[in-house]
């Protein structure tokens, strides 16, 4: 992080032909760019998802709207092109990977998926431990490998994604472990639980919320008892791109909680986040109050899959086009206001 | 507006890989696109900003924080592609036309400007009306004609951007009256006013309200009254839009000023508009709650030009995308939620 060229990106914020501070949030944008990059004129050439999938053993207490097959059969959709993720990473010329961490349902045939499972999905949190210690290591490992190739390859920006049936209720009860709250507080429809099937997902995730506490006193241990494999791997990440100096622009509730994660682990980690959405999950709320993470969009999303974060990065992308495009008043020859 | 294809855009969307209504805000968009456009899977291949700008007799009151001479400076600026909202256009590829309503410098040796002066910016209306009914009527026909032009083009997806030194003070009155509100509720900053300053413009503005008030019996009348020839010429294009089936997609608060006289001129406007962000500017919430308006974005943007339009292009344009080009659960063998 460079404090000199941040202190020049403001400067030339402050000289171009609009109001002080007309430009918002882009304005933000653009000055942390140039503070990553060490560079008054920050560019991105070459932005990168990564969807992570895993399964969770708790879906067998009934907490989604979706059976645990769709996670393998959204893989292939992944790859052939036509998942959300996959249509806007197409719209932004940006890469797409998909890592499986460990599927319930054998994906191992799956040309196009980064074969790396821990496992064939957690174990039932609600009744016993998601993953062992080493488990939630390897896990947390997938996603610092993904960040060394990515920077090989040049990434200049990073997205996490996420698939996985089941994932908003590790998401939940993770997020409450580590913000040391109710976990009814946090828990939301998912993909689409409603009503009675509701009240349903709150009772098992404050049962298993109550299991796990006891036994959690440290994040790593956090992650053991109620975590995900991709979530771990979303975690593992973000850690490593913090160390690595890529700055990456988080998604919704699930890449939000490992985002928090990866923060208590280390706190350098919130250095290089942005965040890209507002989830329509009640969650999300909270870790971004945690997270102090001021989202670009406000949509209703809820999908997953990295996709609020895709659909910001045009954002990203204008922020510093305004940046390093836009005249300076002197170079238009307009006068500055009073 | 076709009832029948935007039922079969909302089937399709049920039909899409994801869980239902989880692409949220951007949902809505596509459909609306598929009744405007009576297709199911909706194109946008030829979006145009036209910028209108207008000068304001009223700043001789001190309501601004830059001189007025800066309108035309910006016009030059704006044709030299050193603007904000130049620089978004080549971002999205999108036409980009500036229209001289009436400044009051001299313009018209600005070549790739679009001269169509109504007067040497609007009389001072906290003294008298800012224009005459014959004036107002003309200006409103300059941005039919600019409708007429793009719709000629190819247009399908319409932007107006404003410059003109002054013009919140402009679009606050008319709102004012429009809305039947006290001004002093939606008066804000502006391009930079604050302090003292800020409550001098307060001052100002609602002695011309009261002045004004007296005298309006109509919209038109109180466009006449407190209006800008910019936010006259961007209300006739809304209604002429309208009446070609062009969608607009809706600036901040002054163009949302001129959207609310539009749709009091002719209710049926208001159904070929989409609003592009929230304005930092506080009279904009009040204009989107009259307009029944749901902004895209929220970047605490408040520069005018058409900017906050622009930056929300992208999302429109994601939203088709997304809907055009994701699977359906039958397509990708994947199987629905129950």
């Amino acid at each position: 992080l460079s404090a000199e060229t941040q202190q020049q990106a403001l400067e030339r914020q402050s000289q171009l032909t609009k109001p002080p501070g007309s430009l918002g949030q882009l304005e933000d944008v653009a000055v942390a760019f140039a503070a990553w990059q060490g560079q008054v004129k920050p560019q991105i050439n070459n932005p990168q998802c990564v969807v992570f999938a895993g399964d969770h053993g708790v879906v067998a207490q009934g907490v989604s709207a979706f059976p645990q097959a769709v996670t393998v059969e959204m893989l292939k959709n992944f790859v052939a092109g036509g998942a959300a993720i996959s249509v806007l990473a197409r719209f932004h010329t940006m890469g797409l990977s998909v890592v499986n961490c460990g599927t319930a349902f054998p994906a191992d045939q799956l040309s196009g998926v980064i074969q790396r499972a821990v496992m064939p999905g957690t174990n039932d949190f609600s009744q016993q431990a998601a993953m062992s210690n080493a488990q939630a290591l390897q896990a947390l490992q997938i996603g610092a490998e993904q960040i060394e190739r990515l920077q090989a390859e040049g990434c200049d920006l990073f997205m996490a994604g996420e698939m996985g049936i089941g994932n908003t209720s590790a998401a939940s009860c993770l997020s409450a472990l580590l913000l040391k709250q109710d976990v009814n507080a946090l828990v939301g429809p998912g993909t689409g639980v409603q009503g009675e099937a509701l009240s349903h997902k709150q009772q098992i995730l404050a049962q298993s919320c109550e299991r796990a506490r006891a036994l959690v006193d440290s994040p790593l241990a956090a992650l053991e008892q109620v975590g995900g494999l991709e979530i771990a791997a979303m975690a593992g990440a973000y850690l490593r791109a913090a160390q690595l100096g890529i700055p990456v622009l988080v998604d919704g509730f699930i890449a939000s909680s490992a985002a928090l994660l990866a923060v208590q682990l280390n706190a350098g980690a919130r250095d290089w986040m942005l965040f890209g959405h507002s989830s329509a999950e009640p969650g999300h709320r909270a870790l971004l109050t945690a997270l102090d993470g001021k989202p670009l969009v406000q949509l209703g999303l809820r999908l997953g899959e990295g996709s609020g974060a895709a659909v910001a990065v045009g954002l990203v992308q204008q922020a510093l086009a305004l940046h390093n495009q836009m005249a300076t008043f002197a170079e238009a020859a307009v006068q500055s206001g009073n």
